[in-house]
């Protein structure tokens, strides 16, 4: 899966259009570094056994988040620019106000809904992440 | 390590100067999400067990490469926005003509000089990386 030869995230990110469906721009060992288009509501949901790491290269990225020591939810905003784990076993909900571009570094195999969540409604891609073709 | 809110990459990177001296942004499991300062040549080095990403945030990285299959040296040029992964094994050697902003990902405990290494110029920080001090 890992290139040779460098790539370009803007010319990655202009091979395609699908929002929420995550490309594998390359990996590291047996992790993921994937980039994707985002706008609107993704969906609840929550990895077991896995952090996951979020970096907006564009746009802006609000992660709601349901962390049981405080029993209610938050909402973290990551304008461009700015980077986010969340930390494995925490309910989220990613969501973006305006077109975003979004880079996940998470372990090959991963699934874009994790291991449990709502109702995934038609617009978001259940993917490991799609091969990025150049 | 990991911080319970978003981290921005410019306020990161202007809370220090130092060159080749990498940042711990946030970890991802047992990974770490670096930033660094970059200018001139790094040092020959090679990590045995892991892959090392990098992701160009601001100017020009050089990799200069000693790939086994070749035989040879070639160098591939990272301009803003591009991003490679140096596999595990591999010999390489970082270099910047301009002054330039990375994000590494690498695991945890990773030595920025590696598990061997030409002599170290005195510019060049060993470290596992350093804590972001807020």
């Amino acid at each position: 899966m890992t290139s040779t030869e460098p790539v370009s995230l803007p010319a990655a990110l202009s091979s395609f259009s699908a929002l929420w469906s995550p490309r594998i721009l390359t990996t590291v060992n047996d992790y993921d570094v994937r980039v994707a288009k985002v706008e609107g509501e993704h969906v609840w949901h929550v990895h077991d056994r896995t952090d996951e790491f979020f970096l907006v290269l564009d746009g802006e990225l609000h992660i709601a988040l349901r962390e049981s020591e405080s029993g209610g939810e938050r909402t973290v905003v990551l304008p461009k620019g700015s980077a986010f784990t969340v930390p494995r076993g925490i309910e989220h909900k990613p969501y973006a106000p305006v077109r975003t571009e979004i880079l996940v570094i998470e372990p090959s195999g991963t699934l874009s809904v994790g291991d449990r969540h709502d109702d995934v409604p038609g617009h978001v891609d259940v993917t490991t992440g799609h091969v990025l073709s150049s």
